[in-house]
């Protein structure tokens, strides 16, 4: 990774006037340094607005460039929200559309999804709007015969056809073109908005990429989303609008402001909810928001929705994926079995993240990790057999859910509604007693009970496999199953036994009391609570897709449940587990760390390593610093007065030592191995006889961090966090101790925590 | 106040094993430290955590006590909630009452108001509910004539009689009781939240007295909202209840978050606005918010508003004030009425924050100040004398708002609604065409703009009187009267000239194109927004209150467009100006310090100044420490090795100091002037003729906060405003060179703004 960044290093500006190319840069795989980042865009400022005396055609172009450079904040969001907005449109109509296609195809035109074709169809009544003449399966098409053992087989087949084509089409682009366009990416972009650089991750083959495989993933029929993926294809536009402007493109802290915007609109636009969008960009992905990044994810969220709405994939001019309305209040009884449920979604969601962490930590060891396509046809094969014969879970999950989440009206023909109607009573369209249920809803029953144990089991294999998945609609089918089956039981419960005394108090004969849709709902809080621990933001996101503060209650005691069952038994949600199995130096803020060890304990050197490689301000030769950078794999050295005294005056990165004698070498005349290397302000005037000496105060980092070796860790820890500092310098009465990297840090955390400190492995 | 705070130190424990009692303890109007507030916490994290063996009787309780102290943070919440739920509850009732006390009463029960007296007669229809026999004016009361000149005189003279008296009453209750009641609270909380200390501002008393005078304060008529101060009684009931757990009662870092999640429960009973109340906690309010503070806000913030929904005061078992529903949607041309409004908004800020503040600094520094119940007196009869013949003015400024709101439905009587109907169409109940305004209309709008200008006057001059008053009612009654009329003058146009280009795509003749009350609620976010410079929380506080996400975006244009047009004029909101002009020491979030500065430009002591006042570790003797305390009255001291090396080892706080000479001069024999103080780790053994050495090492800061001097001042604001430093100390090369307080750090940042450095008054 050294030699590869120091191609860049070529040119030819006079050393002592400029800073050469690519000094403060960061390595792939490194941590950047926020308050560097920080200062630097202040530099960025002061030139901006440094006085201008131009020719007046010079200085409207100046005034325009101005203007432009302080509106290009919002100029950036406004792009994002577009070009987002823009994507999840074409996603979802992709989706729509080849998702049927395993089905059928349109007659009238083949680029018609089922229900796209049956709209045009004007033979249709409104009661069969989904048969129509048009639309044909497979099986009809080919051989004439809609019914049939024969043409049932067919479809299965066929079914079984395209949804390993499409797969295997999703993951040979994404192990040829980008790799990084695999799982969810949230994990890998909550890591990179902490300040890490993965190169190429929010690139523009793995935007391309992604969006195209994300479409094939979904349609394939497996058991993913598209939420999580949608996230990281936003934040790939977000990097590359950043690169239109020098102050985002140069600076890795704004870049990340921007960065965090963009997720902002991702969630804002794979649910339709822009607040929920903003609150899961604070609560769950982002590391640095200030206030002005509120405001700024709020306009992108914003855009990026009614982008959406404008392109409307859905049909129906609603923001939302699924829009419910129901039509009774929930009574205070009910929160019993609202908080059963979030009980389900903790164990759901401890029972995923061991199972599913289990499974890819087997992946990254074994044999199976080599054979990634394999894998994805296996379960892809597996998925289509086991889905096809249950009507549950052969439509897409976002239909299924939509289904499950929905209230019975008197309109609705699905299974689950098939109640036994009173015929002495007459139907007002929005007041249905309540009823018993109908030899299809125990049917329905069934075949739910059996689709959640296969959503359960195909899940926990599905994610983490090298093609983009989301976990947030598995998640909420798992949910959105069992509490619909809580709802129905609970409501015939009701309509069997209202004389029982709990509820007697609330539920009359003859009232719709219960609302299983609502379970449904609940449930699905829950259930992806217990995966993700969000809270606010999950209850935000569902309360919007309601819009109705009523529901608030339950969703939150749902919710809150969920994350408190599943805390107790481990603290980590699936993102940041997965951020620990691939050792990324995440500082999660959610960690407490409540441990009395002081810094002393924690720096390098230990008591019986070697001492700290340092440098002297003026005594060090050039030669010196090569062996040292050679001999040593450490990112930076302090600088002190003499070997004697160990006072710091100041740190250099490696990677800037390397640049500036590289480039002396090649430019400045006379810069030998024997050379000495001056940190100080002035180098003493030498005999001539003397090598010429090499000043490098100029890449010396002149106020690095430093603590005291008492400062507790728990305030090291902090500062790390709330700073987001790469090292700190540990000293004691102005003497150099040690040091102590984010690295360091991580590790000594996972002691404590009694897991393996060697699973961090990037700096 | 120094001499106040020794009065605690009278115990007699062993000053060698117990820490004695208010070391680490602030004295008032001084900032806290954070970063040593945090890891006292710790400190008892670990000794809750140590391992118990106690008998089985002893363990089932210290079981209990230990979870409860794991839930007490959710336990105070729940509190906080129900209390700050029901004192909002009480108010608004006793308002409701009060306020119609001043026109008449209810012969049937003297404690109805004018809308529950009606309720319980019998015998009104639908259409006069607001006439009703048993609701008399005092003028029909007292002399039989309900109409009339000298009727209208009488009302007229006891509604100006009974505001008078409400107003005294509520002046002369805070003078006498509790002077920290008075103003909205705001800025002294934004300033607490940030680590100050201002005793009693958020006691019992301030508690009961500001709720009581609210209710007088608003029924007094005077042009102010009950808001703000909800948020500052909401933030006493979290500091009362702290106390109950000495977690947080002895941890002034644990305090503020609680307080944080308060303020979110004021603004969620304020506005039935759950979700508003903890952004508005998050942007406007709050300095230290991590994501547990977020969870138990939302926490705090919904138990709230369920718990006033069950007081049910304004009636409707709806959760909000103001509840609004259209029947139209939006159209992209009306983005430019709804932006001018954002520009009228951001004006009427710029105006009243200037206005304000000039009349708020003359009333500190001239006779005015010196007369406050006068003040309010005079305020008041202005007020009522010119409010009570415009009927707009007459009226509680949220029926105003409220009204305003409204969409004209069928069945509505206002004024405001007097269309002329086509007698030729019928007329069904939610779709009525637009119409030509009738004379009422026209009548109301002169109406309206008279009580526009009254407020916008009235308000400069109420806001900042010694009396609770909140700004968030007053500000969106202005917007909500210029919205309105701009509504209307838009509506009128649309139907007089359906050819004109700008209606012509988007409205057809008898279509109902424009919403009036939409315009209006637009117009009260943007001056809501141009005062308080909020944005995301405003717009979803306005969002819940209409419960659709259809109008978030001409929402969110008039907010934004307010907040830009606001800053152009300056920075500051009203509640920050009110934090300069008191003087508090306020490191804004939002405001980026970009001037090239450094900590050696910052430090004291300056270029000419005496040398920096510091302790050695073993050489100054007790008369020396005290020489030094009683000669300064700086806040503490560094400690170094000696005056020649000065290589610090420590900081200690003057308090602490101070405590620790007293108490070992009454406790530890030998203890006299010329005894040696020492900080190093042990005391050496002296020959028995010397005085008994004071050994201080327990109350010396062994990891003080140090920057070089060559730290940019821009990374020392960063680190001030992040970590929430109290000082931070200057080295170069280990040596020490000088010490930056937040003090210096706030003076620094008003010099470089070219405002008065002396206007930042505490430390």
């Amino acid at each position: 990774n050294v030699n590869k960044a120091m191609n860049g290093a070529g040119n030819l500006m006079d050393f002592l006037d400029e800073p050469f190319p690519d000094v403060g840069t960061y390595e792939d795989f490194h941590t950047i340094d926020w308050l560097r980042e920080k200062s630097r865009d202040t530099d960025h400022v002061t030139i901006r607005n440094k006085p201008t005396c131009y020719h007046s055609k010079e200085s409207i172009w100046e005034l325009i460039k101005s203007l432009l450079d302080a509106w290009s904040g919002w100029v950036v969001m406004l792009l994002i929200g577009l070009l987002s907005g823009t994507l999840a449109g074409v996603i979802d109509l992709a989706v729509d559309w080849m998702t049927d296609l395993k089905e059928g195809v349109c007659l009238s035109a083949f680029w018609y999804s089922h229900e796209q074709c049956c709209w045009t169809s004007n033979e249709t009544t409104f009661d069969d709007r989904d048969k129509c003449p048009q639309w044909q399966k497979w099986a009809e098409l080919m051989t004439g015969h809609a019914e049939g053992a024969g043409a049932y087989v067919l479809n299965y087949f066929l079914y079984i056809l395209w949804a390993l084509l499409f797969s295997f089409l999703a993951v040979s682009l994404v192990r040829v073109f980008a790799p990084y366009a695999c799982g969810s990416g949230i994990p890998e972009i909550k890591t990179i908005l902490s300040g890490f650089i993965i190169r190429g991750y929010l690139g523009k083959w793995t935007l391309l990429i992604k969006t195209v495989t994300l479409v094939l993933a979904v349609s394939s029929g497996l058991s993913l989303g598209k939420e999580g993926p949608l996230v990281h294809v936003a934040c790939c536009c977000g990097n590359l609008f950043c690169s239109l402007f020098s102050k985002y493109s140069k600076n890795e802290g704004k870049r990340r402001e921007v960065l965090s915007a963009a997720a902002a609109a991702g969630v804002s636009v794979a649910f339709g909810a822009p607040i929920g969008g903003v609150l899961f960009s604070l609560e769950e992905v982002s590391y640095y928001f200030p206030l002005k990044t509120l405001w700024r994810s709020f306009f992108a969220a914003l855009v990026a929705a009614f982008t959406l709405r404008s392109i409307n994939p859905f049909g129906n001019s609603r923001l939302v994926l699924f829009y419910v309305e129901y039509h009774t209040p929930w009574y205070m009884a009910e929160l019993v079995p609202f908080i059963l449920l979030g009980v389900f979604g903790g164990l759901w969601g401890t029972l995923f993240i061991r199972a599913n962490i289990a499974w890819c930590r087997r992946r990254k060891t074994t044999q199976l990790g080599k054979y990634p396509v394999l894998e994805v046809i296996a379960i892809t094969g597996i998925t289509a057999v086991l889905a096809y014969p249950n009507p549950y879970t052969r439509r897409s999950t976002s239909e299924l859910i939509s289904e499950l989440f929905n209230d019975c009206g008197a309109l609705e023909s699905s299974q689950l509604c098939d109640y036994i109607n009173n015929p002495n009573m007459s139907r007002p369209v929005d007041d249905i007693p309540d009823r018993p249920a109908g030899p299809g809803v125990y049917n329905a029953l069934w075949q739910l009970a059996l689709a959640l144990v296969f959503k359960i089991v195909i899940t926990i294999f599905t994610f983490g496999m090298k093609i983009p998945s989301g976990l947030f609609i598995p998640s909420m089918a798992v949910g959105a199953i069992a509490g619909r089956i809580v709802g129905i039981a609970v409501e015939q419960m009701a309509y069997h036994h209202h004389d029982w005394i709990i509820f007697k108090n609330w539920c009359r004969p003859g009232a719709d009391c219960v609302t299983p849709g609502l379970y449904a709902m609940v449930g699905a809080a829950a259930c992806l609570g217990g995966v993700t621990r969000m809270t606010v933001s999950l209850v935000v996101i569902m309360f919007e897709l309601t819009g109705g503060l009523e529901y608030i209650v339950p969703l939150m005691a749902a919710a809150v449940t969920s994350k408190w069952v599943a805390d107790a038994f481990g603290k980590e949600g699936i993102y940041e587990s997965h951020i620990q199995l691939n050792g990324y130096p995440y500082l999660d803020v959610r960690d407490e760390f409540t441990h009395r060890t002081l810094a002393t304990d924690v720096m390098r050197p230990r008591r019986n390593d070697p001492p700290l490689a340092v440098l002297t301000q003026d005594t060090t030769t050039v030669e010196d610093v090569e062996t040292l950078i050679k001999d040593t794999d450490y990112n930076g050295f302090p600088v002190v007065v003499s070997r004697e005294s160990e006072r710091l005056i100041g740190f250099v990165q490696r990677r800037d030592l390397t640049l500036a004698i590289k480039n002396a070498r090649q430019k400045q005349d006379g810069v030998v191995s024997s050379s000495v290397v001056y940190f100080t302000e002035d180098a003493p005037q030498l005999p001539a006889s003397n090598p010429q000496p090499l000043k490098l105060r100029r890449i010396l980092n002149l106020s690095p961090f430093t603590v005291t070796d008492h400062t507790p860790m728990e305030t090291v820890v902090d500062i790390f966090r709330k700073l987001g500092l790469r090292q700190c310098l540990v000293t004691r009465s102005g003497r150099l101790l040690g040091i102590i990297t984010k690295k360091d840090v991580l590790r000594h955390m996972a002691q404590m925590m009694n897991q393996d400190p060697e699973s961090i492995m990037f700096n």
